[in-house]
């Protein structure tokens, strides 16, 4: 069998990656539980039908047939996000399930998609949701961001800024100014970035607004601040409609909220659009900095109606982390790295095969205080086995002939007593060291 | 959309099982790590003709193929074990690896195979394997179990037993008596339990074997013990091989060293076969007290080529956890169960919205030092605050209009210092119960 070559688009970590990614994926989870979200896991299959519901079909979904079947038996494809797997979760469980119902889910998703830098066509995101049953309080609106905004804050990662938007201050807005339909404004807003002001202009005339209602829509989308200061640009704009009002008294309140508790980390942006049609009120957008061209690495918002059995609909907001796409950025430039490549911390050294049993008996003592221990695995040249443990970043060799512990970093070596010893915390794990942390 | 039924083979946990197999993973990662061991993650895809090069077409893989692709563009299937993957993925980065690389591998697996009790289309599995180039000591596959039965210890399930034979000194004792290709005998002997003696005897003649060679066959697979003295039996047969004493040795090295770390836990059973045709020396089955009819919930093997790419073989020894198979059965029965359903412990109730900001603030005290905490979602009575906590098991809710603090289980409701208070240790997290622990 010849060396396989890597398949594009589906990433794989070298084992000391793969010690960044578990430490980030840890870090998430800690700071998602310190808020009582609960973890959740849904299978990596939903029928078809639902996967295509939404008209999704430029997600590229896998399907999956079963070799031994005939054709299309199974009428399953690979989830493309986790929000379809867990609209179909609440409904299926929702007896079993308190509301409101706080959720975190990190777990790979699939997409067909050509393969580029920052797309992968297998990677793993980490959601927060807040759900509740027919009616979900604004605050969490105001909460959620900052929860994520803590959860980056503990990451080795470069700083984010999160933009926001209100999709009940944008249509009420666009109403105001005369739009029929106002979903057709905002996804011609939504280009502005990709076509600029002009193409946008020109396709707003195109909806049959005037040149002016134009022109208040493209300046509404100019429209950003760290403070509570845009709502008095707003209102400038001269524009009345009551939903316009409504959502921007709760845009203030995110944004009042996140300059006390995060500040500078969160700002008004009214050109955030987002694309996804199911987003009734907060829109979220998170810019990694320095690596702007990745596009939103967070991104989320309120929905009304996540699902509905007919009795009950599942009102929500959520926040979904790309957290292979901002990785595979930060491991490939070396901007994060793990500080070794194994989880172990002490190597004990082996004499001769005969006195392995000595070894062996050391190793048990120091793990059985949590230290991390590996017996070398042969009864090599002390150089040798000292080698072993350099290349995989092992801080400390153990050599039980006259127990004495080697620290490979200053090259000291000192008794120590098996039963006692132990290593500086910072040492007792892998730590993970940033290039430039939240710069 | 209607409420949807859950699909069958495809395990999805509530919230509070959720937690319990979180418990799970955390402590086999924990144990796993202790010993050296790192994590690994690879793709879930495959390319087909891998997934079948064994001719493993009964785990009925399931294949990809994106929904806008013209028919099998792919050719990627699911994989259906956490072998196959692991070989590729060590030969691939084979350039980057440290050897004897060891490592831990948790990820779910797929295999379209009719769904019953204790067999899912989707599953979890927990690997670990010792892999090297071209030489792998043997003691490997002395350690590598008890690192399993320390790993299983430290696990919420009943106790287990090891059940380990040597295919070395099974194929000696085969060429020993006569049988042309021990292969045939062991597949014969493998049927042992699904099929009785006479049967297997029957066949075993078929391949050619004497009446005395397949007595003496049948004679060592009735051979188990939990020492030693097993090896005395099997020189009793007076069958002579030099690789029946190479594997006697060997299995006797594996026994002596259970014997003494993990007393009762390992015993010599001289009728495991295994099917698969890979392994090369010692290999494990494992059976979960009082859910026998489970199978084998843990397995594995030494493999003297787990991959080659022309210039080097890669020999190992691993064992991989049925995760999915074990929990699912305890937490059906409720053997196993966590002692609340959300990582919160303290919920902070909301006197009314008006002073939610101070609830906040309490909760924000509380996270600070460790404390899982929750802000009430609304300002009803304070008994449906209260009620929302005991729903959900969360242990405590803090009034903080007088900081006072409710502790369910007792009624008892104390003031106390946001900046100071702690719950007990045994209450911060959720924990995991357990019927019969280890019986």
């Amino acid at each position: 069998m010849a060396r396989p070559a890597g398949l594009s688009g589906f990433p794989e970590w070298l084992p000391g990656e793969r010690i960044v990614e578990q430490h980030v994926l840890d870090s998430l989870r800690r700071t998602f539980e310190l808020h009582g979200f609960g973890s959740l896991e849904t299978r990596a299959v939903e029928p078809l039908d639902q996967l295509l519901r939404k008209g999704e079909i430029d997600k590229e979904v896998y399907v999956l047939r079963r070799i031994h079947a005939e054709e299309g038996d199974a009428g399953l494809g690979l989830h493309f996000d986790l929000t379809v797997p867990f609209a179909r979760y609440v409904l299926e469980r929702s007896g079993h399930i308190e509301f409101p119902f706080r959720r975190y889910q990190i777990q790979k998703v699939w997409r067909g998609e050509r393969p580029q830098d920052g797309r992968y066509r297998e990677f793993t995101q980490a959601d927060i949701d807040i759900v509740d049953r027919d009616t979900l309080s604004f605050h969490h609106e105001v909460d959620l961001p900052l929860v994520m905004l803590e959860a980056f804050a503990a990451l080795p990662f470069p700083q984010v800024t999160m933009h926001v938007n209100n999709r009940k201050l944008a249509e009420g807005f666009y109403r105001g100014v005369g739009a029929d339909d106002p979903s057709v404004v905002l996804r011609a807003i939504d280009k502005l970035d990709k076509i600029g002001p002009d193409k946008v202009r020109d396709q707003l005339r195109e909806t049959g607004l005037t040149d002016t209602a134009a022109a208040a829509c493209l300046a509404l989308a100019g429209i950003s601040a760290a403070d509570a200061s845009f709502a008095d640009e707003v209102s400038a704009l001269g524009v009345k409609d009551p939903l316009l009002d409504e959502g921007l008294d709760e845009l203030v309140r995110v944004i009042d909220a996140a300059a006390e508790l995060a500040p500078g980390r969160l700002v008004a942006d009214l050109k955030i659009a987002r694309g996804l049609d199911y987003y009734t009120g907060t829109v979220y957008e998170t810019v990694l900095h320095g690596h702007e061209d990745l596009g939103s690495v967070c991104s989320g918002g309120r929905y009304d109606a996540l699902a509905s059995d007919g009795k009950s609909t599942y009102p929500g907001v959520g926040l979904s982390v790309g957290v292979s796409r901002i990785l595979g950025r930060l491991l490939r430039t070396g901007a994060v790295m793990a500080t070794r490549s194994v989880p172990t911390c002490v190597l004990v050294a082996v004499d001769h095969e005969s006195t392995r049993a000595a070894s062996n008996a050391v190793a048990r003592s120091l793990r059985s205080r949590g230290i991390a221990t590996e017996v070398a695995p042969s009864a090599a040249k002390f150089g040798k086995q000292i080698k072993h443990a350099d290349r995989r970043g092992i801080p400390f060799v153990w050599f039980p002939s006259d127990d004495t512990v080697k620290d490979l970093s200053t090259g000291e070596q000192l008794p120590a007593d098996p039963q006692a010893w132990s290593p500086p915390e910072a040492l007792l794990r892998p730590a993970v060291t940033a290039e430039e942390l939240h710069q």
